[in-house]
């Protein structure tokens, strides 16, 4: 996906996920460099119910198949480092 | 926790996720650095049965509220820097 594109649709997410893909929130989980599967079928779980949660459920309603396509080829394309203990 | 015995702990998810946190198999997310009370949300989901996964299923069911705790450290501790594109 076009990466200009792809952030764009993945701003919604920004406020809890962060532009970089590290959560600006609690209970949110970091999404820079996330396996890009594993946010499809996590965002399509929300759309259909089979996974629920209090926000995830609502943002996740109304997005097509390339809504998710875009976002989780946004947040898989961070490029991430570690660093075990 | 303590560092070594949270590894040890977290042993038996290094074959799927790596003990560096970056998985190891397609379906598998990252779990580097990813949000502790997250980590321990997923394992309780999936211990409980709110959440399913085949593999998941069966490696949470066994798990107590310390395993929990201390895998969920383990991957909470390794250090994750980010670029985003």
């Amino acid at each position: 996906a076009d990466p200009a594109a792809a952030k764009s649709r993945a701003g919604q997410c920004f406020v809890c996920h962060g532009a970089d893909g590290l959560a600006k929130v609690p209970d949110a989980p970091n999404l820079a460099g996330q396996n890009a599967a594993y946010l499809v079928k996590a965002l399509k779980d929300y759309r259909s119910g089979k996974r629920e949660n209090e926000v995830m459920s609502m943002m996740a309603k109304n997005l097509s198949d390339d809504d998710i396509a875009m976002v989780a080829s946004y947040f898989s394309s961070i490029a991430v480092t570690v660093k075990a203990p």
